[in-house]
This record gives structure tokens, C-alpha cells and sequence, in this order.
């Protein structure tokens, strides 16, 4: 297999659950596959279940936090310390696919710059399908990319009030 | 819970993959959960995972195959006595989630009426959450609807000949 880079961005529901769903099915066909989490600090429900499945999956969390303009300079050195470790998790292992959920908002956001993603992504095995996740995926992202799905939110309950429920948005 | 009514449509890739990502995370938090497959005939990845956790997914496919304009009668037939057996499986059985992946496809293609559609989903259990996805969602649907992701197709490598691989689309 060719790796290529998916992005699942836009502001409808369903991009981090798309990610977990190309991970359920690439280990359905035996691949193993590097999750990595930034931003998102609290557990999810899709966690458990794919640490179910330790042979399969590795799991690597760089929760920041939600992003506050006061607490930036600590989530980027935060998100800095993250990129040199998975550098080295990625040299070490061999990963069909790797998920980087919620990458694309760090990228947005300004956690992670341009060329620190350039250089990290340039660092990633050529047959490793790479997919990430997040609203705002900057222009010159798309443009590397291979796949991109915009999300778009043609209806959302959150509108008429209804707030995050356990099973269905964590 | 009070259950709610999402569809995934649109041409984008991960309908099917938010869907599967949907019922991880729902099975996650202990919800049972039913995954109904219309269209599909083949074995996809996910399946096998799905598969693992008989205690709260219950599988149940309805492929009719690619729709052929000459054997539609038969694929309303096959996909009428489907949705007789899924009554039947619905009132035996509290769900915390139903989902229909490429719903939204047979009701496009006519191979289920509205009239049909609308009074099956009436008979589902009103705190069950209903995960709806294929392409080309009818308007009276999306009215129903609680939440509608339409998936947009910004790029897609199929557009550059690469075809469906194993572990990526299946």
C-alpha cells in the first residue's frame, strides 16, 4: 500500500468518529495503527474500546486542553514535546496507518507551525496512511493532502439546545 | 437518553466510518447497540471488529448488491423482508442505537418508499438514537432529522486512479 494523507475537516459532526472508524476497519484487515489524540484531554468512549486492542493500536494522548489565548505558550511547548516523542515512536514501529485527531485545530490554532508539521509528517514512512482530523485545516494542508471531506453542518440539535451526551459525542 | 436522528449523506468519503466510529464509542459507554447494512453484499473490516462484541452490537446485513435498474423489484423485495425482520428484532430488544448504513442509498434509489421508511422509524423505541447514512438523503428525511452532516467531496484520489483498497474503503 501507498500511504496517503486523508483530512476530515468542516464544523459537522463526524470527523473524529470517521477517524476511529478507518482504524477499526484498517485492524480489521490486520493493520496496525498509530491513534494519536491533541487537544481533547478527557476520556472518550472510543478509547476504551481501541485499547481494546493493544496489539493493534497504540494509543498516544496530547491533551492541551481547551485552548485559551492566556495558557498558548505552555499548550505549544506541550504539543512540541509530543511531536519529538511520537518522532521517535514512529522510527521505532512500523504503522500502516497513523490518525493524528484534532491536529488540524492545533494547526489552526497556532500550536503547531507550518513547517513543524512539514518536517514531521516528511518523517512518516511512505506507505503509512496518515489521516487528521479537526475543523479550520489550513489551505497549504488540503493542498498536500490526497483526500479532503468537509464535514459540512446542515443541521445540528446542538442549535435547538440540546447539549454533548455521553455515548454519542464522548 | 432521548434518543435523536442523525444522517450522514453526501458524496465525501467517511459516512459509513463516522457510523462505525459512532457505534464504538456508543459501545464504549455500555450501549447496545444494532447495526443494520443495507446494499453492501461484500465483507468489509469493520465487520470482523464489530463482530468481537456480540454482547452489544448485533449485526444484521441486508445486501442487495449494486442496484441494477433490472432487478430492482427483487431488491425492494429483499429489502422489504428485511425491514419485516427488523420489526420483529426491534420489539424484542431495547436499543440504545440503531444504525443504517446506506439507508439514505435504497430510499434514493426507490428501493424503499417513504411511506415504509416512516412508519418502521416510528415503531423504533423513542430513546433509541438513529444513525441514518448513505448519499443522496431525500428532503423529507433531512427534515425529520435531528442532525445532518452533509460529507463534502473537496478532493478525493479516486479522482487521480487510485481505486478502493483493502483496509482504506473496504
Amino acid at each position: 500500500m501507498t500511504g496517503l494523507i486523508h483530512i476530515y475537516t468542516g464544523e459537522g459532526k463526524g470527523k473524529t468518529t470517521a477517524a476511529v472508524g478507518l482504524t477499526i476497519r484498517a485492524i480489521g484487515n490486520g493493520f496496525k495503527v498509530l491513534f494519536v489524540q491533541f487537544i481533547k484531554e478527557n476520556f472518550s468512549g472510543e478509547i476504551s474500546i481501541l485499547s481494546k486492542f493493544p496489539e493493534l493500536i497504540d494509543i498516544y494522548k496530547c491533551g492541551t486542553g481547551f485552548v485559551y489565548e492566556e495558557k498558548k505558550i505552555n499548550q505549544r511547548e506541550k504539543i512540541k514535546s509530543c511531536i519529538e516523542e511520537l518522532k521517535i515512536k514512529i522510527k521505532a514501529k512500523k504503522y500502516d496507518m497513523i490518525v493524528f485527531d484534532e491536529l488540524a485545530v492545533a494547526i489552526n490554532l497556532g500550536l503547531i507551525s507550518k513547517d513543524d508539521t512539514e518536517n514531521f509528517l516528511s518523517l512518516i514512512n511512505k506507505n503509512t496512511e496518515i489521516i487528521i482530523t479537526g475543523r479550520g485545516a489550513p489551505q497549504w494542508l488540503i493542498d498536500k493532502a490526497d483526500l479532503v471531506t468537509e464535514m459540512k453542518n446542515v443541521k445540528h440539535y446542538f442549535e435547538k439546545g440540546i447539549s454533548a451526551r455521553k455515548g454519542i459525542e464522548y
